[in-house]
């Protein structure tokens, strides 16, 4: 199924043990500060689509409200979705869903915790499933929409400190 | 948020009412067909992390095997993830995970139920959260990884017949 | 904790056995049919709580919207949430909250099924759910109000027939 | 779907941001005290059901106990329940049920956690899936049954302070 | 981790594809009959716990409805726990649970559904949570409590015809 | 369904209030302390059952990983499958499983947390799990295997001291 070799300088995975087991690796000692993660998620469709969950006509189309809700609720239930990620409880959690560009909607996901963790899992369950959300909701009318660009805006907090794509 | 004037061409989104509110759409009485879909996400990170994930020097390397359960486990919470989803028995479900390039994991799920609506969010969520959870394990020496290209690569079965991207 | 004497007429209830254990009773051999049943709950608050929930000045106020959608993906845990119910496909679920008078504002849920029981524990639930997640954001603002009249509205399919509370 | 003008003195949502969309609202910089509350629900049925419920006759009827735990369970979910809850660690629930007139029965949770937010939200969560419960049991015998005077009926710890519906 | 030699003999595993990947296998096909199965847990403890357990003296003492009520909650989740279970709907559900020797209590749990796979692991996963929840209950006066004999019982239905141990 | 009399030393169930009813206990002023618990369950099959779970000639033979992850996800639902288990989160989570006989598989769940409460339930919970997991996996080729010895190893912290079976 794969057939590259591996490289001298390979990585090590903290999730796998020395034998090569997965684990839930120890957060016990680490420090309870504020941790904030960001992160993303683009839906590509065609334009009349994109105008179609924005609604611009109607009073209360709840096509974004409704993508939007289903984010907050997954980024709860990121520990029970991601098998070696730890519990935490979220303190916040925003979704910001705009349009980029004529054919493509932006999910924004930030989430905080006072925990042990950073929250990227968070942000990042919130923005995919946000957009999946979406995807599920426009599939009959382009059901060759696509999901990309998913990744970590910005983290703060924990010891490995402050950080932001740029 | 959004400043884009609504198309004339505006497709009608099924989820939502005439007045704009999201519900579960009807289909009661659908046909039960057999329904198969397709769906992918792809990682993009380092080679030498590919290469950690694949782990070719550890006997039992579990980062592949732990995304590929976390991948059919999330299949089946697709109607408690997705709000307006409806449950559906899912009676097979696959989840390879292969390098594409160098620096590229993909994860494709094929879902399979005997049911009423297709399954393609089923495929799209294991996809999804399979690659999610590849993202988790090599966040700690990648934080820069991108999971993107996340689409339904094919479907078969129901009213709207056999289906694929090319 | 009661000191009731047991009624002569006191009807048996078919979740508890003869011991008076509970149990899920057997549905097996009971015959799939189409089922819709319809419940409602009612929040009672202050007038302008009410004005605020359904936010007339705002363009896209999400209240109801989210108190729809927690509806909705609570009536597809019913059967997680009921001890004894059992699980069972959804294939429709609407959820319509209206205000009722100024001071009130009434969740109906809609269930459909084509299954071997009735769906008014989705109903009761998603009309419950729905209140409750619409206590939750006037809390701040009203912690007095009070969700009552939680009932049944009508039901069809089944063994038992149409029925409705007139 | 309403037509009421909005009050001038319409109070503002917290869960609602500025432009109206739905958020988890912030709550990382709050104290962690111990907060305490309880809500309660009550089932309104036919006399000789509420004799049934308690079942005065049978050694061990578990009708009771089953909406118990039931509540005890969903007071434990009540973040994935309702969307904008934050997660919290419960660290004491009682559910208690009891006859408050021939054709009452009422449900009183009282929830405890030392945490940042109230747990208003777990309590009214238990008292009305505990009832919810009795409903399920009972509809056989009577699905004109009504649950109501769902309210929150003290709270103690956290900014604002002591308070009770006297 | 483990030394053995493998046996000349060693049956397929049919939940590991040909290159030892997981995944849930194809029930498609498979016929909808009844099924039932029934399977067991022993909890061995000190003769007074189990006394504790029945509770002799007591009037609505609910350890035994307790373990019951988690039994039966747990079945309907065993395909959220189980990873390559098949979802299903049980029909039917009970959970008996007796002293069968002064230090010994017995669950047995009997699942039925009208499907396309069996309810062992439905009717095991029962059991199995039915005496844990036993176990939490006492852990508190004999934490050397042990756990044993969980092992199907009899099945019925499906292509490989019933079966009985014994 | 039992005739056994109550023994006079019969110890009281801290999870039972004074009238017999079931409530979570109150753990609200017990310390944070950091708190380790492990336990075991053991599988017992034939010999090249225990052969096929190892897998010795397959390169990713993924039976041992799934019921890894498989118990280590149901470690985090522990709260949600055993009714009076107090929520807390886990910081940390291993389970191991090896061959212990030709014909024995064995896994030990090690669960720590810093919290309030022990995580006995969490680490027996993970341990049986994952046999159960096994159990699904290789009952198609031995459905007489039995699980047995699910029991506490040993725990530490909390006001009860170190303790471990010997």
């Amino acid at each position: 199924m794969t057939d590259h070799a591996p490289t001298p300088a390979e990585p090590r995975l903290t999730h796998l043990r020395d034998d090569g087991s997965a684990h839930m690796v120890d957060v016990t000692d680490k420090q309870v500060t504020k941790r904030v993660a960001s992160a993303q998620a683009v839906l590509t469709t065609r334009p009349e689509v994109v105008s179609a969950i924005f609604d611009g006509t109607l009073p209360k189309g709840e096509a974004v409200g409704t993508a939007r809700i289903a984010g907050i609720m997954a980024a709860k239930q990121t520990s029970a979705l991601i098998p070696l990620c730890h519990p935490l409880p979220l303190s916040k959690l925003d979704v910001d869903i705009t349009t980029v560009s004529p054919e493509q909607v932006r999910v924004v996901a930030t989430a905080t915790t006072k925990g042990v963790t950073g929250v990227e899992m968070e942000a990042l369950t919130a923005a995919s499933v946000a957009a999946l959300t979406l995807y599920d909701m426009i599939k009959a009318v382009d059901n060759r929409a696509v999901i990309g660009d998913i990744m970590v805006l910005a983290k703060a907090g924990g010891k490995s400190g402050d950080w932001s794509r740029s």
